[in-house]
């Protein structure tokens, strides 16, 4: 008797407290996956109370990433035993939220950075959004949030940028930066899965990565702070990932880098530079040429941008095309033997970003460029991604199925 | 020539991206550290706007952990090269904030667990401040978030709780938890050092962890998420480390287990029990009596409470006091031998937390309590600790100097 009190007991005393919150997160945990009275996500349910104030437009030479929003945003609330409420679109404006919502306290929060295009007919085209999607679920499961219907956050997405359609800049290189976030908002400081959440959508319009030729960018090989680890967050988009890579890459600007590689390991493992995935194209050990990006071992972004560079070097088929490790040793003796052809980091932001240095230890492995091209710094293959990429973004050319997607 | 315009190019060029804002960063650093017109925190500033409304109090045996707060909040805004303006007292109440707000996407935030004690004499007490206030700098420095002045903000919490004085509960085992946060609140996407944030104190009155006697956890042993890292923010309190840890402790709960025991290692090093501390008292290989708790490795959070407890059992000299690491198949040995003798978590919100079983790749490990009491699971050494500190805490026993601090 006394054996059988004592988890309830337990449980009891623990659910209101910040270690230990069993009780409560059994009881969120069974309304949300056992019960079937809770709404789905309903794009057809959408309101839209859109702004009436139309903010100045800025052109296309003053966008600066992530500073100026449109005129309206998406939001989505979402309630443990009630699933999600009405979306609806309305004024870009504050967040009112409690000091105790746990997005403050225990970072509940994962997003998504895509970006809407305007093609030549003038519609609106994302890229493979379907993978944003998945991923948005994947990070919110994570961190014991809600997950939702893929289809219909495109479809929102969709009015959204109907709505806001004047805000997408025209003209190759432009478009307008989606954010799709999700952040926990309950109003307790018990540590335990978030009884409520939201979805926002807010849009930024913005220009070419890089507006004149590519820069190339100086890295520092970085392996006393460590981005991410098996078992960790660093294959989920989650805020956590992020703060804690700001010192480092501080230092780093301090020295002259633009950039952090980030190694894990004792042998110093290539992991992903900045906030990029990271690709190296060599004449490997075996003498083959092989693009080569570290796998999706847990501990690695999966991003979009990554997924679509592998799809298309396979679809080439002109060299070997790997997923799999490679360390700092690997990349000094391919420099001391000439064998390193290019090496770029690939995001939605800049798709591709082309390296031209990596200081390990204190000694510089350059990295070449296309020497005969006087006005860009990066190399030939980074550039044919560059614009293979872009030329299905903008619906220029018919790329793979589902992949530039009009809405 | 080209190469000198190359690094401002390229510095211009990313200041402006999600993935490089090393120019913007260069400039919050410099005006950060080396300017020296920014305006310290000053606790002679503070403005006291208290509400007027006072918020029925709840009966003690009512008090939930984080639930119901105080009439008012502490808040301090703070900005890149102005530095932190004027503290304010003013009514508990919303945070307005942009959604490109940086806490929201790159998790800038991090905070202090720190409890308020009525001492039988009616005073206000605080149990190592100075302690709290030391680290909540630490975890601010880790994630690029702004430093402040020690003294100040403990002066400022004083001045706080005098205002909400009737929400400190009376009564031994009742407290006003503190709830010390820092946020990242600069208006724009770019990753880097937030140019602006703000600290926030909210109070929340509670009461005893266990109220009815010690109640014994389950804890279920996890090494396939892995709570923290070397090179990792294990060590400062910060958001991140949170949210990541709900999704296991689901998972735990739904076998019947209270909490995670965090492993980390291919030899199962034994870490931290949910958000404590993790002690064993054994008969070590030696045959001597020993306390152990994990060493400050970089994964391992510095718990004030961790702190007292190693200082109290040095003071009291009767066992060996340890701080190194062990691992699952040292206390498997342990257990066969017969050698355990106790074993606990140690956290602000419980202080001692008794451990009862531990789930180790699917065998139990029972973990001796005292069978001498019959209404309450803990061992002795455990419940020794809990009332030795307790006993500082609220002023009844004079403890080590600074260690209880009337404000």
């Amino acid at each position: 008797m006394f054996v059988q009190r004592t988890l309830r007991q337990a449980v009891k005393a623990h659910s209101a407290f910040t270690s230990s919150p069993a009780a409560y997160s059994a009881k969120v945990l069974s309304s949300r996956f056992y019960s079937t009275a809770v709404a789905p996500l309903d794009a057809s349910k959408l309101e839209i109370n859109a702004s009436k104030n139309k903010k100045p437009l800025q052109e296309n030479s003053q966008l600066v990433f992530g500073k100026t929003f449109s005129d309206n945003m998406l939001t989505i609330e979402w309630e443990a035993g009630k699933g999600w409420a009405k979306p609806e679109i309305k004024e870009y404006g504050k967040l009112h939220l409690d000091p105790s919502a746990v997005v403050f306290h225990y970072s509940f929060e994962c997003f998504e950075g895509m970006k809407a295009y305007k093609d030549k007919n003038g519609k609106t085209r994302l890229f493979r959004p379907d993978m944003n999607m998945k991923r948005f679920n994947k990070s919110a499961a994570r961190i014991a949030l809600p997950n939702f219907e893929d289809e219909e956050l495109i479809k929102l997405i969709g009015e959204f940028l109907k709505v806001d359609d004047r805000w997408i800049p025209k003209g190759r290189g432009y478009s307008l930066y989606l954010r799709p976030t999700m952040i926990g908002t309950q109003e307790s400081l018990g540590v335990g899965a978030s009884n409520k959440a939201l979805i926002f959508v807010i849009a930024s319009p913005v220009g070419p990565y890089f507006p004149s030729g590519f820069n190339a960018v100086n890295l520092l090989a970085t392996s006393d702070k460590v981005r991410a680890w098996p078992g960790g967050t660093g294959d989920a988009k989650v805020g956590g990932n992020y703060a804690p890579c700001i010192k480092p890459q501080l230092d780093a600007n301090k020295e002259g880098y633009q950039q952090n590689l980030w190694l894990f390991g004792a042998d110093h493992q290539v992991t992903e530079v900045g906030t990029m995935n990271c690709f190296v194209f060599w004449k490997n050990e075996q003498g083959e040429r092989e693009l080569v990006t570290p796998d999706l071992d847990g501990s690695i972004l999966p991003g979009v941008t990554r997924d679509s560079i592998l799809s298309l070097a396979r679809q080439w088929g002109e060299f070997k095309v790997s997923e799999r490790k490679f360390t700092m040793a690997d990349l000094v003796k391919a420099d001391k033997e000439g064998r390193i052809i290019e090496m770029f980091g690939a995001g939605t932001a800049c798709i591709v970003c082309p390296i031209k240095k990596i200081n390990f230890e204190g000694k510089d492995i350059n990295i070449p460029l296309d020497p005969s091209d006087k006005t860009s710094q990066a190399g030939k293959l980074t550039k044919r991604i560059n614009d293979a990429i872009m030329d299905i973004q903008y619906g220029d050319v018919e790329g793979p199925k589902g992949w530039s997607v009009v809405v």
